[in-house]
C-alpha cells in the first residue's frame, strides 16, 4: 500500500494514537488504512459415500485437487459463500450446509470455513476455475494431488469422523511449511 | 474507495473481464482492489459459574455490556486474536480457548467467532476500551444492556448450552432489524 484509497495521498508506516501496531496512515488526511485476515469459504459436497473435488484450472496449484472453495463476498453469509463456491466451481447444488472445520493459516492471513453439505443430485460439471469434477469414495482420493494442507486436513477429519460415526466441528492451524 | 492505494490513480466501480461482481479497479494500473468481510474474534471467559463482561468505553454502544471481542489481527489465529482481545478489554488472562459461536452479520460484513475459554484466575480490570469489567452469575446478567445482538446470542446459548450440561458449536446469523 503506497496511497491513501480516500484521498490519493501517500501513506507511511505508523502507529496510530493508542494503538500497538503499525498500520498504513494517510499523511495528509490521516486515515487509517487496516489491514486484516480474509475469509475462506468452502465446502464438503457429499453425495450418498463420495464426496465432491474439483481439479484447479488457475493458479495456484493448478492440476492439483481441491475442495469447492473461495474468498468470502460482502452482503453474503458463510454458509451462502460455501453454497456460492459450490456452484461457481462446479456447476453443484449444495444443500443443508452445517459448519464442519474452521482452519487457520497464519502466515497467509487466512481463516478457512468448511461447510459439510449434500448434493441434492449428482449433477456437476466444471465451472470457469475447474478442469474437471469428479465425486470420490474414500479410497480413490489422490492424496498425494491435493492442492493446499487445509483442505488435506479437513478431509482427513471428515473420514475420521465418517468412520467414528459422529462428526463434531474441527478446528486446526496451518503452520509454514 | 476513490484512488488506488498501488498507484494513486483514480478508481472506477466496474466488473472485472471473469467476474460477475463491481469491484473498485484502477483506471491507469488496472488493480483490482477487493473488499471483503472482516472477523471479529472475541471470547466467553468463564470463572466458575460467571462470566466476565466488559462495559464499553468506546462508540459505538458505549456503556453497554459486552463480551470481550475486536478485529482479528493479521499474523495471528482467531484464537490468539480472541485470547489477545481479552487481555487488552479486561486485563484477564484466557486459557484453553475452543470454537463455540460463529455468527454471521452479512448486512455490515462481519463474522464473530467466540471462544469460550477460562480465566487463569479471578484478575481482571478495564483496559483502555472498557469502563467496567466484572463477573456476572447468570441470573445478573444485564440482558436490557447489552452492547450487540451477536453477544447477546452467543450469552443466551452460552446458559442454553450450560443448562443442557453439553456445549456445541453454535451457529446463527444477525439480520438488518
Amino acid at each position: 500500500m503506497n496511497f491513501c484509497s480516500a484521498c490519493g495521498s501517500v501513506v507511511s508506516l505508523r502507529v496510530p494514537t493508542g494503538d500497538d501496531r503499525h498500520r498504513h496512515i494517510c499523511d495528509y488526511c490521516d486515515t487509517v488504512h487496516y489491514q486484516n485476515p480474509c475469509i475462506i469459504t468452502g465446502c464438503l459436497p457429499v453425495y450418498g459415500d463420495r464426496i465432491l473435488l474439483c481439479k484447479r484450472a488457475i493458479a495456484p496449484r493448478r492440476g492439483y485437487w481441491t475442495l469447492p472453495a473461495g474468498f468470502m463476498e460482502n452482503g453474503e453469509t458463510t454458509a451462502e459463500g460455501a453454497v456460492r463456491e459450490c456452484r461457481e466451481e462446479a456447476n453443484a447444488r449444495l444443500i443443508n450446509p452445517e459448519l464442519y472445520a474452521m482452519i487457520d493459516i497464519p502466515h497467509i492471513n487466512q481463516v478457512y470455513l468448511f461447510f459439510r453439505g449434500e448434493l441434492a443430485v449428482p449433477e456437476f460439471s466444471p465451472g470457469s476455475e475447474s478442469l474437471a469434477v469428479d465425486l470420490f469414495h474414500e479410497a480413490d482420493i489422490p492424496w498425494g494431488e491435493i492442492a493446499f494442507p487445509s483442505v488435506h486436513k479437513a478431509l482427513k477429519y471428515f473420514f475420521q469422523d465418517r468412520k467414528a460415526g459422529k462428526f463434531r466441528v474441527r478446528t486446526d492451524i496451518v503452520r509454514r511449511g
